[in-house]
């Protein structure tokens, strides 16, 4: 029988520890609030506490230890550079803390990397080699899967599709991120307000202009309120101009799409697919190409997070999920 | 002693074969004009005759034989898919027929892709694992290799560099071939002199405005013209925000440029390293980031079918060039 997996997601708000089998089952998970205002210091403390909470009697039944945390970050020397989540945290060499701590051996990615390789072993591109995983929430992350490989470049800083630079007017230059998270519909809305556009959001505005997110846009598109379909429309266009980029660079089978923003459904999807459509070079690009939104939930992190240990960090093929155990 | 390799450089003016030993080395070559408009048969048996010419006496020291081509094909299948240098080429199946002619491996790949193994084979690129190799002449291309192995995608449609989207105004969507390739310079210059611009090209239009190309550009921006200085500015502008793009999803160790508009050298250069150091993300993508010309000079399209050959078609890892033979 294989050996398990340690799985932990660090998270701003939570910390989520769990074992896995050597077949990536969940077989325990415990989780704590993160308290990430203590500092650096405290919450490793208690990640390794939870790590101890979820281990099984014997070391040696151990594969590795897998986590998933907030860039930016260095898969490769483990270091936790400075999340800006994760207030205090600057250069932190945390897989060498926890190797030490428990002599097993540490794998650490980015939350999108980790998504994507999740989604690929168990989620929305099972079964696919060539996949693209982009999480639209309060960022713009990705994670890529060329041929089987996470994609992590020299130092581990590839996949940010969020900042693929796209140009608003003449030289103004803007980001996917900047024109389409969740920071950005909202301030979108609250521009257009001000602007004097008429909207049922103007009631929210009235009492408090901050209070105007990406839910409540979405919110009221979905009762019918033009000025937030616009917004969320201008949202749609700008990432699926991204994707064309992607398709263009990555002639992928799969492209997941994940995060709280992407669950506004069609008021994205719509104007999204219609770019695609429009500035795909070749309608080779878009043949038995499936746009598919995420089919993990809460899990994704930790279900990444001990593929990453399956994997070697990701340098390993995916087909290795299948084959090691 | 390892075996020997064909190399045939496909292009649309002349036909290359020669004849590699195990190392890559250079042992024999031959060329021939082309002579595309006789139609793909002709320009097949010109190819099966050119090979024959570098072919060893016996057949069993030959490992594969390689091509660079035009793209679109698929490398996947060896299909010629339509070339817009190759006239009345349709899904050709050239891998197919080349290899029940010789009965050897055939392998085929898009000339940026070949060029982009070529560099990191024994050109700008040597030693490295994470490669981007971008041509800049009639049409803009690009090859990828991402953690030593050539980046081809599901079908082999990656790289394709020159098909990032770039918004130019609010709506009107271009790319980065339709605004920085050499007929994008020219154009763009004609349309400045026809717009009353002064610059010292307006002498060649006096004469005919089709004399107006890239090269003609570049002769005036060096000569001070401002016009032509400006137009090239436009274009490095545009490929550098396009190499922010493909350092922020790549994260490369190199940068390689070739093609004939990029030996125009600091024209572009200039403007494209200051839109590259304005935008990307972190510091930590420009560090120990080479960005610098091909080394190899007409010979590249052979050498890099040589190493396509060694690669199993791109998909061993490059490393395998040291260590097949």
């Amino acid at each position: 029988m294989g050996k398990g997996i340690i799985a932990v997601d660090l998270g701003g708000t939570q910390i989520r520890a769990a074992r896995f089998d050597h077949q990536l089952n969940l077989l325990q998970r415990e989780r704590a609030l993160t308290l990430a205002e203590e500092g650096p210091e405290a919450v490793i403390q208690r990640l390794k506490q939870y790590i101890e909470k979820v281990l099984p009697p014997s070391l040696s039944d151990v594969a590795g230890i897998g986590f998933s945390s907030p860039g930016p970050l260095n898969p490769m020397t483990g270091v936790i550079i400075a999340p800006p989540n994760l207030p205090g945290w600057r250069d932190v060499p945390l897989a060498d803390i926890i190797r030490s701590e428990f002599g097993l051996p540490v794998f650490i990615g980015n939350d999108a990397n980790v998504a994507a390789l999740a989604e690929a072993s168990s989620g929305a591109a099972q079964g696919h080699r060539h996949v693209v995983y982009i999480t639209v929430s309060t960022g713009i992350g990705a994670g890529m899967i060329c041929d089987g490989r996470l994609l992590l470049g020299r130092d581990g800083l590839a996949a940010e599709f969020g900042h693929i630079p796209i140009i608003i007017e003449q030289d103004k230059v803007s980001s996917v991120e900047l024109e389409a998270a969740g920071p950005a519909i909202a301030r979108r809305a609250r521009a257009a307000l001000r602007a004097g556009s008429p909207s049922s959001l103007s009631e929210l505005v009235a009492d408090d202009n901050g209070s105007i997110d990406a839910k409540a846009v979405a919110l009221a598109a979905r009762a019918g309120d033009q000025l937030a379909t616009d917004v969320f429309a201008h949202a749609g266009r700008i990432i699926g101009l991204g994707i064309v980029s992607i398709l263009h660079l990555f002639n992928p089978e799969v492209v997941v799409l994940g995060g709280g923003v992407s669950k506004a459904g069609d008021l994205l999807y719509a104007p999204m697919l219609d770019v695609i459509r429009q500035h795909v070079l070749d309608e080779a690009y878009l043949k038995d190409l499936k746009i598919a939104p995420a089919a993990l939930g809460d899990d994704v992190a930790l279900v990444g997070a001990a593929a990453l240990v399956a994997t070697d960090g990701g340098h390993l093929d995916i087909s290795e999920l299948d084959r090691l155990f």
